[in-house]
């Protein structure tokens, strides 16, 4: 019954064998791999972008501030949602590696609306040299709150940033879970929507760690390399990196995880919704619920092995009948017995 | 006959079975994993420290840069070796994490003299706010030409930085090729001949990717976890550097492997010493040769498949006679045969 | 007629003559000129602060943004007003300084309240080092809409920023138009009132172009005059801003010059008020009014020769009766026939 | 007998006069003046360079460190003279503003030669993305030392930086010094001469506190306006710093004053020259001097009135016969008589 995070989950034994098989011999270092050709081929396929700079990295936070970093000028401003990971959970680090500053956009159901967009865009109005100057927009898709943008939600964003003349930037860290539920192509729900530079997630999809930053404009590439090095991000022994990506990508295995993750996610939030004291947020949609719950109720599941975060209050402490919101995430190897469980401890 | 770098060879069969065992259900991320609980328990042992803070961090690079990011103010300048990999090859990580810039020592055989330190530390006077401020002292041990500075050379070094109340930062990169040559304990190598924080290498000593970032005093130790986010360096799925580390540590591994890397790359220079005409820049303590032949002779070695670095100057282009400096870099898992394989070859 | 800021208005001729009295002569550079020690114990004395670090810079955002720096660790977030100065007008100088962020607290009126301030440092929750950590506090007096806030209601805020250990800075370009108004001592709007570090404006009140840097915690001295000589802030012909800070201290003329100011800013409330079409938005209280009115009649002043900026639509263009605000500032050197003559434009 | 520095010196009447000149009403802020279109074109004309940015700035830190980050990339390395005011003297804020950090290139009296400068920039070989990129040189003229690079010699040194690719700046801080000695146009020892930008001193040579930052590839002009004022640079009240600079440059005062302290120096090194005890270290130029003396004849001199810095050991106690470095400094203001003091002094 741990539903704390997708990224406190195993990796999938067909990435650990991925490992195992690519620890033979010696390897050139530093992305000059073998199996670095075969994750760069791939990634273009699957993308259908042949021109695309792909590279690979340890974690989320630095795909986003990396690509942010090459995307934004140090006088610039980064639209995003309020909730954005890269606001909320990074530690500055996309402002230590952009020199930037981030401008919120509200969100409802953790998502930007273009007005919302427009209205923060045009905000920065101008005033020469003295305000931030606009900088890139980026879109978390699954939104942190597990919410998905359309297609046509996605494009009517980067239209209002294309006017301005500003790029986009997807944080991808749940990529796949969209992909699935939205049924499209890689393709259709980056580029082709008009987005520039992808954080494309593997490590809470079933990797054990490792990121791809697709660049769909490969003037961008050089400087991405020198950022990533600079800030230490640049894995001598990188074959392990390629090797996950390679194994996660092949056969479908990304989107096999993906599809389990989100099959719990709708299995958890069937029982939920016949359950009378625990209320959804938002619809879930991809690997994601936020839920009201007393915080008695909050506090019974804990203490009963239920392992999941409660967002805004301690479930120990406090008016029992207090409404505080629970989050929980599913991932590839969850069961469903395993949700069962956790609905039936609900229940009983 | 891969000679060009350490960090190229295999990870040791132990280290990634253990990533295979850590890979089990659920485990928390970011550092509290159970598995870093025994990491750094092994590690205050070995460096008999029990207040010591201990992070793990994916590189070497990232490993410097985070530590000196914590012991540096970004008025300072940071007193290294002209040769240093901080200075060199890390593309201004250094300066990126400190906001810091460096001084440069002048070495003989890739080592700082107390003399020359203490000219270049003196010579940062007193100019009130106007020059840059010093700040901690850098020695990398073992030294990016493969010599050690013994203990007493360290504890001569440290000590001069004390006399002007700077803190000194280890880069052990190849930390146990040192020890293993010295034959002295871990807290011998460092806080007992003054060395205030160690980055202790882990990657090019058949590790798949990891580091520890071992920090005397526990004062920075927070500020070091703030630092290592913002940078974009804490891992979500941290049980996997923690596995690695667990078992290079276990059973004396990373000693072996070590000695083994010690004792080829001794082999390597008998036989270069026998041989006419490469001359050996400096008696190679640890694992690395710096050695001098005419560019034919490189030319030769590398089109019999003999894999190395030649540091300044093109193999293929220019006068046979010019004498060009090669580099070779010897690690775990190579074998006697194989460095016969390459003494046959320049004998041939 | 010209109100579009106080910083386009003349310096007064007692500063300027200053100026010519400094220049005899040989002076020590860099802050040791004797003028300096004046300026020191004038402001000592003036804020009853004689521990007091008293340091001048050439303008608002340079003050701002080394104080700023000095207060605040990278990893932090800085909370101040959604109108804040720091944020909106610096072309992100405090970010540069700090490598920290902002997060913006709704206003009313120009001003944050004590719950919206508390609720924006609460939801900057322990997350522990995931989350941005919680920095300093910047409060504006004048804020940037004129409106002041009361001792108590400063003291509240300071309050509020002290309960979580955070330290408070304060925006004081207006410093003495709101010093005047609110007829308290210096020390009161201060230190008694909980502020740590202040900007406090000489140049949009009459100086040619000077501030100083009050530090009522003299340990943070030495880090801010580092900052401010990296920052390219320390003047070498340092007794031109300080003959410029000392005649503007000496016999009151600082509290004259904001007088004056505000009178004149009286004078064109009261005229605005008995006109039909225009409509303040706040009631004024030191020297900016902004006010709505048709497009046209923004327009027909500005044609008619009125300087000051329409904040939010180009007076030009658009809808006649569309409601524009404009900003009105007025300054020391404004006469009473002036503002006149802009009211009677006003009304015919 | 006030030999410190020129920056300790009074400003030319005429600039002072410009100043109260300049404080009649209203003037439009932050380089809109109209002041400031004189000295654009007054700055063209000099320069040959119809098509330069033209900027004002209040010091030679700033105009170096905002010009530098201009042209350089975080990745990269500025090559540099080792005694260069940019690496000694400025705590930092070129690493500050350019993110970069400085290649140092040994020098004789003060300057770089073309083959030094090679080497240095051919030892940052290409290691990919390894170690630094190979960023802009910057120049001092005159010299740090006193010295003068010959038009020849500046061709030299940006002709190598050329064969890199990497552009050129200028650190001008006592330009109008070297002009009058070379008696070449302002063209031929910047652009002529393949200089890309320059920071063109006025504050040690008779104005207040203004220097100009003259770009001649415009395009950088708008990069430089935005860092110019994220780094807090750019005055509101502009008028003043215009004001200077138009009256430094009519009617070539800014040349007669060069000269003026040019013909000083020349006298004091006669002086020197004819004295048995006092060594000069390098043939002066321009207006300083670097000259060798036992202390004990320093100590006579400091005691005597003499006001001038001792470079390397403490005049007051060691060894009387020891000899230590003194530096003489001339300015505008001096009198042939008051050298003649100091002469005298010398002498007695």
């Amino acid at each position: 019954m741990f539903f704390a995070s997708d990224n406190a989950g195993p990796a999938h034994p067909k990435v650990m064998e991925a490992l195992i098989a690519a620890n033979q011999g010696y390897a050139m270092g530093y992305g000059a791999d073998p199996i670095m050709d075969q994750v760069r081929s791939q990634i273009r396929d699957i993308f259908e972008a042949p021109e695309a700079a792909v590279y690979l990295i340890i974690n989320g936070t630095a795909a986003n501030s990396v690509l942010l970093g090459t995307m934004t000028q140090p006088w610039q401003t980064i639209f995003c949602a309020d909730c954005a990971h890269i606001h909320e959970d990074e530690c500055n680090a996309p402002e230590f590696y952009t020199q930037a500053k981030l401008t919120l956009v509200p969100t409802q159901d953790g998502k930007m609306s273009p007005d919302a967009l427009r209205s923060r865009i045009s905000g920065e109005e101008n005033r020469g040299v003295h305000g931030p100057q606009r900088g890139p927009l980026s879109i978390t898709q699954t939104s942190e709150k597990g919410t998905l943008y359309s297609l046509d939600e996605i494009g009517a964003l980067t239209a209002v940033a294309s006017e301005y003349g500003l790029k986009t930037h997807m944080d991808g860290a749940r990529f796949a879970n969209a992909l699935v539920t939205l049924d499209c192509s890689p393709a259709e729900m980056t580029w082709k929507a008009g987005i520039d530079t992808l954080s494309f997630g593997g490590t809470k999809n079933g990797a054990m760690g490792v990121e791809a930053c697709v660049i769909f404009d490969p003037e961008l590439a050089w400087e991405f390399e020198l950022r990533r090095k600079r800030g230490g991000h640049l894995l001598s022994k990188h074959r392990f990196l390629s090797a996950q990506m390679q194994a996660y990508l092949a056969d479908g295995l990304w989107l096999d995880m993906a599809r389990a993750a989100n099959t719990r996610c709708t299995q958890l939030a069937a029982g939920l919704r016949d359950h009378n004291t625990a209320q959804m947020l938002f619809a879930p949609q991809a690997n994601i619920i936020f839920f009201q719950m007393p915080r008695a109720e909050h506090k019974r599941m804990l203490d009963g092995g239920a392992v999941y975060y409660v967002m805004d209050g301690n479930p120990e402490e406090g008016d029992p009948q207090e409404l505080l919101t629970g989050r929980l995430v599913t991932d590839w190897s969850m069961t469903e017995k395993g949700v069962a469980q956790f609905l039936d401890l609900l229940r009983s």
